[in-house]
């Protein structure tokens, strides 16, 4: 934990998990609500899909305490989106839609990319390593999420390109690091390119070739 | 880990240990067998519904030994159980119905529960984390036991409470203990209300609302 | 870690390793081809397949560094082997059928089992948990790359033994190993039994007796 690290900062790096975990916690109340699960699948889906990657991630990394223990708070933040969520869906009559559950997900794939990069890196893990790390980080909570919804997930179902960006976008962030680039220009540059190619690829509806033997 | 929390003892904490494992394994005899899976996946389903919520809430806590792993005779216990369990249903050509897996599922419900409440508050974990660990410990076993039974877990699928039982019993330990009672009166209170509000939910047939946008 | 155990030698050890990574690996590219999953998707499914089961065993087992972290040439293997066998089998128009993924898969059985048997026993575990370790080491690599492709998992769903052989095998290492066998023997031993009676099943076409209440 090198001087070098530390120019992400503290207060960035909780600000980064802060609002990963509120996109994927909003992405898991859209998803559920539109499966039409009861109020407590909606929370219980909401917590699976935010805290589901990063606690893998300190699972492997063997890191404690998680995310989750150590700021309690945001337990409670993530109880009172769900449940916030649900009201206002309800007064507003907003039927969430497939692409509406889109958006927070590509935000959180970004987010937590670095987030789960930069964790492995802090400690010490080999490049490769920290970038598989950002790509779990970012994917096992939606991978959770749909399959409590008893979905294919997203990640394997569709062609269209998802986990290969959080990969390029932690490649990215370990270019940057290694070149010496302060913490927050990492960090942007990875979010804005795996965030970014994702939204990129939902607009121009990409596809990656279907296998053909 | 003070005077207060021994009053439990760690007798009556094995105690409800091997019973919960001992309920879970049942109703994981019984799913595996309605299911007409073979002898090897009736064993299989048996230990996952038995060791996998325990298992996971230890991990999470990293709390070595498992509790199968300090007490081996628990996994020859199971594999009893399982080996006896299909030996005595075979004889009395008694077919397991899913009314009859719900009830050891009740019970496992509320001991496992009180088990993984007491264990994270034991490790001083703040008291919302300790109570979603009670919460996980209890539900994970079966969510593992129906999703190789290749059914929407239990607890995700009806709209008949589940989850939520676990919930109002861990928060109740928790106040219990916080107020001081004897640990065996946290034990009780926490049993009684999560296994009982569950078993008055089936009988009753209570339902939560249907999510409607 | 007596000089028993130290029989066996390092190199052995992490030769089956590398083995049994590879042919899990092919395994999950095989299945993922066959299920005309994306180029992004097969590598997902190879790296879960191979690396699923070894990793699971080293968590519980709390051993760190995990085998892809210590070296990680063989996450960079993997890729290799995934990418190459996606070109080969594009050019060669092989189409891979269910039964080309049985002969990498129970290779992959017999050499999991004797590499997760092994690692418990030195580990200090007792000797059920240790043969336990070694059917989970063997059999969750292949129940991820069955869950992901969205089918019931082999080792589940069809009446054919499989997890039993895996059993059968890490009983028999656990036996050689107290009888002071030399390591290569318990390992050969391991291997041979239940790659081989899990081949002579597929062959024969064995099923265990069906369930009938």
């Amino acid at each position: 934990m090198n001087a070098q690290i530390q120019h992400w900062g503290e207060g960035l790096r909780l600000l980064v998990e802060w609002l990963a975990t509120a996109a994927f916690a909003l992405s898991g109340v859209l998803e559920a609500a539109r499966k039409r699960l009861d109020a407590v699948g909606v929370c219980v889906v909401a917590f699976l899909a935010a805290f589901g990657g990063g606690t893998l991630r300190d699972l492997l990394l063997d890191h404690r305490p998680f995310f989750w223990v150590a700021h309690v708070e945001v337990l409670w933040a993530v109880l009172a989106l769900a449940v916030g969520a649900m009201l206002w869906m309800r007064r507003g009559h907003i039927a969430p839609t497939e692409r509406a559950i889109q958006w927070p997900d590509a935000l959180g794939l970004g987010l937590f990319t670095a987030a789960g990069t930069h964790r492995a890196l802090v400690e010490g893990m080999p490049v490769l390593v920290a970038v598989l790390m950002g790509v779990l980080t970012a994917v096992f909570g939606g991978v959770l999420r749909d399959m409590v919804c008893n979905e294919i997930p997203t990640a394997f179902r569709d062609h269209r390109p998802y986990a290969v960006f959080a990969f390029a976008g932690g490649w990215l962030y370990v270019a940057l690091w290694a070149a010496g680039a302060p913490g927050w220009a990492a960090l942007l540059g990875c979010v804005v390119l795996a965030a970014g190619l994702r939204a990129l690829a939902l607009w121009r509806d990409w596809r990656l070739p279907a296998w053909q033997t």
